[in-house]
């Protein structure tokens, strides 16, 4: 029997997070305040997050332990599986080696439980009694409704508005793990009303939502405000997956010498990808990292590197990034995850000194690739990793034409049982290109005032 | 920290099924002609199963060799893990220790793919091209679906049509693993043509589908029939969740007093309990077997132990069982799994020896249990699987009143990924009890003029 699944033990649950900071070259540069655009200190992050997260947020620590509690509930899906494709290599009749690891085991089904069970735990360990965040198409929403019905803490969603309607089992997921869900814009913040008044029938957007959920958790001192991606603190608590993942390709026999995930602001990334990094910066192993996004959102395909907000209404600190521009709104492709402007401020610094790559793909094409792994494979993924799974098989057909066989690992980061209408949307032939021209890029960026960074 | 979950590598995937009837004091007695009432032998079922299968039905032998092809698909989930449910013992606040084996990480996310993989082997062996079958909510389907896939065969399934129009997204998943889904009742066979000249706007039910299925089956030599639970093969292919589970309570240095499974037609509790069962046939070991049934299909608690046909029309061999009658039509409760008027031969033989017990509850206490456990366990189960929780919390609730503490073991038998709408339905009260009175029960077994059994 060929060796098709790689499992550890409960013990094998890495207890201790990687700051790639502490390797990287070039530090990222320091956000910024909106207003004065100086430099900002940690204090300013007060209002919104707990102490322990703006710690790690700024810390040059190489290794941040993980608290016994976090692990204890890791413990219910991990470690994740990490698999050899055997179905995959054949249905591309490759010499490509591939493997994948699977983060869709997790009771909300993608890789945001790794760090909304860590914030839920330091918020919880400060006093907090509720956490606000938003959400699109729901895979963080749950994960935080999960981590926060863990601990006995409020959680409170601000899922946009389309989506609360289209996609209701998302939602219902939320309340089934006692979160309370609001259709955003809500009547319950300034922000929201203010929109309301001027657009009743507004369908909310995630900039929106983001700045509902930051307005209610600055004006209460009781709640506090959580992020699933972007954030430093939030690509370290990722980096449980590769970590394993290194373990697991050791058993395998096999390093990869490809590295490949899906990108929205570069937490699935970052967990899969920065503990092999690390032996690129220590070592000068020669290894490719990978980030796939979607080319109707391509901002480190074709964005610019300057400082932007994190939200569409600019009430976030400036940060460095890849980005096109806060108000750039990307095509409404299923992919929701993905649909974000700017990437997180390590991977673009390292992006920037060339030290991982980038890559994107139409929609149609990531079907394509999700439909063909979920025959050759047996697991239906989520479009978010279809994403992975495409530049995957763009990367096994390049060994098959130029004869080598190279070994590929990419993050499986969720499932697609919430995602059962985008498959028959396309099977029906409803889905379609989403092409976006360098003048919508450039119109974008165009409108930017934001500080360039030289 | 404590061990929450206990791991196999797959290494430890049983080589091996288990058949229980070599240990029973009792043999089941043998499967009747629907006409002429006499025994009938394996051949009769030749028309719709592969004659591995049929040699599978009726063997003696206590062990049968699992292939090396069917253990190389299992490890795409198996071995699952088992785990001690500490969230839901302090939510009860019980002295029982309480343990709980997961089969929602399979690809189709439910115990299923175990027989359906076997099933789809056996008939690609005999160089069968196409299986037919039937669904009601799609769980069995999307298993077979995804095992044919696998091995390259055409799979039809015929799904209620009102599932089929309720639940898309079963339809969807079975679709992208390349299934024909067939709104049953079809224009296709002649049991379809005959329900639709009467009953136009007929919503169909799982004998209606049953029947189309087995005649598509019968009338092409390229495609045979498959069952997902009641047989005895079924049965057997389910043995691999027990036989993990002793491993596994053997790390946690424990063995469960009680075992409990959810039951429909019995594979989802033989597949659990038989394992374990062994020790009391082999070695008189103490250990009980409770069979959770709905309260509103109360065939192990309310039925009649004759003999009775597997389907609502009486195509099927009579098998010997406890039953509510074939014409027994229950309530539309949300766990479709459950809906079934019969219990297999193997299971009801060893209830009528009181070698096993069983329970019900109904639908409200159901989904008690199953929003109950979501939120102490952070797993979502599916409705079928909650009736298992439902009765391991009754079992843990009397350990609490005696002050004793035992160990329970129960089948969380799959998620409820899919079941989104039935909790929307719970929270926002729609759901009822479902209560049936004896009288009902009694009109639907005086119709049956099927051999009793003395």
């Amino acid at each position: 029997m060929k060796t098709r699944k790689f499992t550890l033990s409960e013990q094998d649950i890495p207890d201790k997070w990687y700051n790639i900071i502490a390797d990287m070259p070039n530090k990222p540069l320091p956000p910024l305040h909106p207003g004065t655009k100086e430099p900002i200190g940690p204090d300013a992050l007060a209002p919104l997050f707990p102490m322990a997260l703006i710690q790690q947020e700024v810390t040059a620590d190489k290794w941040v332990d993980i608290p016994d509690e976090v692990r204890n509930i890791y413990t219910l899906w991990r470690p994740t599986p990490l698999y050899r494709a055997y179905g995959l290599e054949k249905a591309l009749d490759t010499p490509a080696k591939i493997y994948y690891k699977y983060e869709g085991v997790s009771p909300s089904g993608s890789h945001k439980p790794n760090t909304a069970v860590a914030q839920a735990y330091y918020n919880k360990q400060e006093g907090v009694k509720r956490i606000t965040t938003e959400t699109g198409a729901g895979q963080w929403g749950s994960a935080l409704s999960f981590a926060c019905n863990h601990f006995d803490m409020e959680c409170e969603v601000y899922m946009v508005k389309i989506s609360y309607e289209q996609k209701p089992y998302r939602k219902m997921m939320m309340n089934t793990w006692g979160a309370k869900v609001l259709a955003s814009p809500t009547d319950t913040t300034e922000a929201g009303r203010k929109i309301l008044a001027e657009h009743p029938d507004s369908p909310g957007s995630l900039g929106i939502a983001i700045s509902e959920a930051i307005e209610r958790a600055a004006s209460d001192p009781d709640t506090k405000y959580s992020l699933g991606s972007v954030l430093n603190h939030v690509k370290l608590h990722q980096t449980v997956i590769g970590q394993e993942a290194i373990k697991q390709m050791e058993m395998a026999g096999d390093f990869p010498d490809i590295i490949i995930a899906p990108f929205g602001g570069g937490s699935n990334f970052a967990g899969l990808a920065f503990p092999f990094l690390r032996y690129k910066l220590e070592e000068g192993k020669e290894i490719r990292c990978v980030a796939s996004e979607p080319s109707s959102c391509p901002k480190l395909t074709r964005g610019v590197f300057r400082y932007d907000f994190g939200d569409t209404v600019g009430m976030t600190p400036l940060l460095p990034m890849y980005t096109l521009g806060h108000n750039f709104v990307p095509a409404p492709i299923h992919a929701g995850g993905l649909r974000y402007h700017g990437a997180g401020v390590i991977v673009s610094q390292l992006l920037k000194d060339q030290l991982i790559e980038a890559c994107a793909h139409d929609n149609l094409e990531v079907f394509d690739a999700g439909v063909l792994f979920a025959r050759a494979e047996g697991i239906i993924p989520a479009p978010e990793a279809s994403h992975g799974i495409a530049t995957a098989i763009m990367e096994a057909n390049k060994c098959k034409q130029e004869g080598v066989s190279k070994t590929i690992l990419f993050n499986l980061c969720g499932h697609g049982h919430f995602d059962m209408k985008a498959y028959e949307d396309y099977f029906e032939g409803k889905l379609v290109r989403h092409e976006i021209t360098q003048m919508d890029i450039q119109e974008s960026l165009a409108e930017l005032d934001t500080p360039e960074i030289a």
